[in-house]
């Protein structure tokens, strides 16, 4: 039996028509790093992305799905870009500008994007590519720069003032199936080509709802949000359009994302809520102790990207009153994965207790672990298995590039359509989330599986460990068997029986790894993460100096 | 572009599976008047409700989308048919039991219902009327009751508790188009046969997530709601479904809902939240009032259903640090249609400007004012007309019964599928709306409209006016004028000269009514509203004494 309801797609353009009308007053400050910062209300940002629109197709023929890049720090003008884009039914697809070059013009032309709107502080960036950018008829150039690094250059070049002034703000937006893509995200992928996400205008909608809702971060029309997280990453956690649908204002970082103008900006904008990786935050609890600024308006900071260290958590709350959710997801889960707010009732340690783990799902987003043997583990707080998730804003596949077809590699997706997150961790009862390795990580030994952060966590325990990295290594009987390598501190006197000795009480015995080596330091990546696969390698080349202890 | 996001549907069996696993201990606490309130946890009723499945499709044969009726009140039964009924795919409908018996039969015979779920406390109202019941095949009672009274009807007779004992408590909920109906409910109209509205699995879960949205109630697994609007009653305003989603404690009145039970469960069980209309409060006011109790718990009530006097709102907050949240939907609206927190930065006195109108829509329901000549009027705070709303939770049919198609009246939708609401008002530039009239009461004057209501208050003004009521008579120049009617106090000495005077100070001169009454008494509808129909009547057959002035 059919129901009675009006049939009305949840689209970008109802986001941003009711943003522009209902929170007309609302505000977008971009900062400037000099001078006053730059003020413009959701009316006129809804007025310019009107504009931007008949722009794009008046003047540059953009049509139907085409695909418009932005290469852009978090700015008034790329809100404008998200929200215009998607509402005439083109496609946004945001460029990470820390992506190395080949990859930045791999996904441009996988994309088939036609437009790219570019910051002019970014354009150095953006030059040497675009002989290598087959499909780029345009560039759009917003703000001050360098304009002279583009001469000569194959795509018509136009000034974004230029090219929206004396349109008409009014565009009438086309009423688009839901399912559409509204975005296009690539994920950074360490391994094999960068990998992209097409978010539709349906799972933008809901989890810009999720977003606002009292049990994720409930911004509301009092509150300014800053997110410090770039857009170019996972739409910015979603905060642009959450906060253009609740008419939350938002504090534009613009690419002053160092601790000093951060700080600066939290102490005269005022901002109730912020979002950004670990890093960032401890970064500004070090300027805030160099130098101490009124950060009193921040109610709730979200922290996501990585594991956040509960230390940090603490100092933030107990220095500055300054609460810190802890929230998990990735560029496939859009990304609100899980949060973790305690439970009712929960006492001060109690909470503590669950505001370090990744935390709890919110009602869109189903959640199982998959076992080592395939089979499905129960939430006891106890069996590790690879987190898999479902719901309305998860990916189901990757975008298979100009008219490919959307593929799914089975790494990544389950036979009946669950991601596979590549994370491995345990779900209490109580359903919170535990992350501990990335499933590449993890240690399979005779079916069961060995988390090797957990021993990596228990050998930095011992006070004379700098740093310990575990790795998998093949094993004739096991499979597959731990690798401990330890870089132990300066003048250290413990040999690596005692370091056994030591992760033996602290971990069950069938984990215990048999094969030890004392390196100088562990390899890291570009982000300062271990570099497990540099190890695995020198272990496999014999370049590592192995004990059986 | 297609997406490449999962394609899942937003469903009631997704809302019941997220309660009762992610929030399993949150409680459904039902108010029993004597002894200890009874207590479920998320987990019991959503087990429950898997038992409640398994006996309405094994024992009772419900197939498919067929009906299965609730005569009940606000208790923790009544939610596991809520979740139960719409997750297996049938269609939950609830009876409204202050509807009168023909009404009743009316409705229960146009939705085809199959089952009846009654409490106890209720079959004096539904025995007599099972002889008019023809689809009707099974009636299942909850709760103590005396059930002689169903001796010899036709319908078999169940006990509730012993039709789902031992059954399984695990279902496996169908994967169910999201479109598809999930609840039926029929608005009791004062003219006409009862309409009915069908939820959507799609409309029920959209609407739990807004309600949980910051910007409107904000409710989150650290509250406890007590829905004291009844749940035959638009779904209690949807904070059940909206509950579940969020792991929100509900605190359900059962059957005592006078003002004594009500602040002795207040006081006692503590809840955070609370909704009914507005003449709920005024009663538990005067009672608070008679005999103080502690209602300190309530953060925020929303009051619905009808305008609240704005002393109500200050007298709750000025005596009892609560505040009063204005809010305004019907039946075909699910029913948020709009919300009346006040803008940021608005201080004390603005905001009170603010929370005394209907508030603004949520970003899923938009908002128009058809005027008189059928044209769109201005957000001006000044052009009336009659509100038009659309969205993903609003009505765009009547549900036909049986295998009827669903019906549009044109005097209820649009061409292009808006619902009319009925509702005459005027919206402001920042988007809030203030009701003044039904669209039935509005005076239309030579193509401009008059708001009775807005004549009503000024003439109460004057300190001798009792009661004022002012009616659309037909007028040979202008179609319609004013005809004010109006009841003075005892010993009151103006005259109809003087009164018109008074108003004329008030209002603009064109909507200066010629015609008055001075009457006894304004006629009531049986919940106490001014009958308008009634004062239309007599003075179209002459039965009042009429001057003109």
């Amino acid at each position: 039996m059919l129901s009675t309801m009006q049939d009305v797609p949840l689209t970008v353009s109802r986001i941003l028509r009711h943003g522009s009308t209902i929170h007309a007053t609302s505000q977008v400050i971009t900062w400037t790093g000099e001078g006053a910062p730059q003020r413009r209300t959701f009316a006129e940002v809804g007025e310019r992305a009107g504009q931007l629109a008949h722009a794009l197709r008046d003047e540059l023929g953009v049509q139907g799905d085409q695909r418009v890049a932005t290469l852009m720090w978090n700015n008034a003008v790329h809100l404008e870009a998200y929200l215009a884009i998607p509402s005439m039914g083109a496609v946004l697809h945001t460029l990470n500008l820390r992506l190395p070059a080949d990859q930045l013009a791999f996904i441009v032309n996988h994309a088939a994007d036609r437009v790219v709107i570019v910051d002019g502080s970014l354009l150095p960036l953006l030059a040497p590519l675009l002989s290598a950018l087959g499909t780029v008829e345009h560039v759009v150039v917003n703000g001050p720069g360098d304009r002279s690094v583009l001469d000569g250059c194959r795509p018509r070049v136009h000034d974004y003032e230029e090219l929206i002034a004396g349109r008409p703000s009014d565009y009438a937006w086309p009423e688009i199936d839901e399912r559409e893509a509204a975005a296009l995200c690539y994920t950074s992928g360490t391994t094999g080509d960068p990998k992209g996400v097409a978010y539709s205008h349906r799972s933008i909608y809901l989890h810009s709802m999720q977003s606002n809702s009292g049990e994720s971060f409930g911004a509301t029309g009092a509150d300014t949000v800053l997110p410090v997280v770039p857009m170019f990453h996972v739409n910015a956690w979603g905060l642009p359009h959450a906060a253009f649908m609740a008419g939350t204002s938002l504090l534009m970082p613009d690419r002053f994302l160092q601790p000093a103008p951060l700080a600066e900006m939290i102490e005269s904008e005022r901002p109730t809520l912020a979002a950004a990786v670990p890093t960032i935050w401890q970064g500004l609890l070090a300027e805030l102790d160099a130098k101490p600024r009124d950060v009193s308006s921040l109610r709730n900071v979200v922290i996501g990207g990585s594991a956040c260290p509960p230390s940090l958590m603490r100092d933030f709350e107990e220095r500055h009153g300054i609460t810190v959710v802890h929230a998990w997801g990735m560029t496939e889960t859009s990304p609100l994965g899980s949060i973790a707010h305690p439970p009712a009732g929960a006492d001060e340690e109690a909470a503590w207790g669950y505001r370090i783990t990744q935390g709890r799902f919110p009602a869109s987003v189903e959640a199982r672990l998959a076992g080592p043997g395939g089979d499905f583990l129960p939430w006891d707080g106890q069996s590790a298995g690879e987190l898999e998730v479902r719901g309305p804003w998860i990916a189901g596949a990757y975008y298979g590039g100009g008219d490919g077809e959307p593929f799914r590699p089975e790494d990544k997706f389950s036979p009946d359509g669950w991601l596979r997150t590549g994370d491995v961790g345990t779900i209490s009862p109580d359903g919170y989330l535990t992350l501990t390795d990335r499933a590449k990580d993890v240690i399979k030994s005779g079916g069961e599986w060995i988390s090797s952060v957990e021993l990596e966590n228990a050998l930095m325990g011992h006070p004379e460990v700098a740093e310990a990295a575990v790795v998998a290594v093949p094993d004739e009987k096991w499979g597959e068997r731990p690798l401990a390598t330890v870089v132990l501190k300066e003048g250290a006197t413990a040999d690596l029986e005692a370091l056994k000795t030591f992760l033996g009480e602290r971990i069950a015995r069938w984990q215990l790894p048999e094969r030890w080596s004392l390196i100088e330091s562990v390899p890291k990546t570009s982000v300062g993460k271990f570099d497990k696969k540099v190890l695995r390698k020198q272990y496999a080349e014999g370049q590592l100096d192995v004990s059986e202890v």
